[in-house]
């Protein structure tokens, strides 16, 4: 059985169990508290050096870091990841653009305000950041204006994207002029086996 | 025949070149000076809303962003990117390691310090980023301690953390400390078909 070392609050960690969850696959969960430097112990380095969650336990020993390579790597083979390959081109180019274009803004500033509760400790980040978080969003819902989900059908690529988008208002961003991101959210909620964000 | 939107000072871009170069697949180059704009223009908006290069025209009109997902679409199916499941995930792990841990550090340290010449107006941000992009060169020569390339085998994974880690030097990065790293340089520049940053 799998076992996940991971923060339910993380939408990093998130994708990951909601991939399990879809997928229908058993697992354990292993608690790790970041706010308390738990993923910089040398326990932990000594699994993942990168200090980073979700960390995925595939076997006693073996570890795989990073949330979107773990989705892959669960997925691969189900339906959703896809077979064609430009399908599964445009999953992975959504993946990559979710950790750079996306994460970095929006899962930051929420973890900044919702996390720590530090909106004014943050505050000049916080705007700096404002910016691309919202060019994020404006290339999302430009793409989803002419289509259901990014890679064609439901796919990892989804479930990435969706993490952190949903809870982005957790972060001051406002989805009220993102009317295609707001229904493929909706969307995203009926998959069979959808869990939400603990 | 691909065609490749891109500036081969840039080390996205460079990895898409390596890759076409390695795989013996011809291709048709078409320079985007992204100092001069071009990447924000009209027109390359229109074939990605994302305004950022490298960027693959697959066939007329089928665009590909997303530097290493270019990487996966083109070697999939070749001996670079591995069949057995775990190392495809290693190949990805890394690859999103790079976007993540790697790029934002030492490749926009190299980008405000060798391609603009601006070392001074972005001295702060430039220190700040010295310690992550030494943690990401720590992990690197961790990995490369025990293995000759990051997915077993060389892999598209190489590729995408070869562009800005042999270049590290000109954004302030030394590597003298790193013996790991520089074996695996040197083992890349041996590959057939290997050819230098522009």
């Amino acid at each position: 059985m799998f076992k996940v070392y991971g923060d339910t609050r993380s939408g990093n960690c998130y994708k990951v169990k909601l991939a399990l969850e879809i997928l229908g696959r058993p697992y354990e969960w292993c608690f790790v508290d970041t706010l308390e430097g738990e993923s910089r112990s040398r326990g932990f380095l000594a699994m993942n050096p990168n200090g980073r969650i979700p960390l995925l336990e595939i076997e006693p020993g073996v570890y795989l870091p990073e949330s979107n390579a773990i989705l892959w790597y669960l997925a691969e083979g189900s339906q959703y990841v896809p077979d064609e390959p430009l399908a599964r081109a445009r999953a992975l180019q959504w993946m990559f653009f979710e950790q750079y274009s996306h994460e970095p803004y929006i899962a930051t500033v929420r973890y900044w305000i919702h996390m720590l509760g530090q909106e004014e400790e943050h505050g000049a980040e916080i705007e700096r950041r404002r910016g691309p978080g919202y060019a994020a969003l404006d290339v999302m819902e430009g793409e989803l204006s002419v289509r259901e989900f990014f890679a064609g059908a439901f796919s990892v690529a989804d479930i990435a994207l969706y993490a952190y988008t949903h809870v982005a208002h957790e972060g001051g961003f406002d989805l009220d002029n993102y009317p295609a991101i707001r229904s493929w959210i909706q969307r995203i909620e009926a998959i069979p086996g959808y869990v939400p964000l603990a």
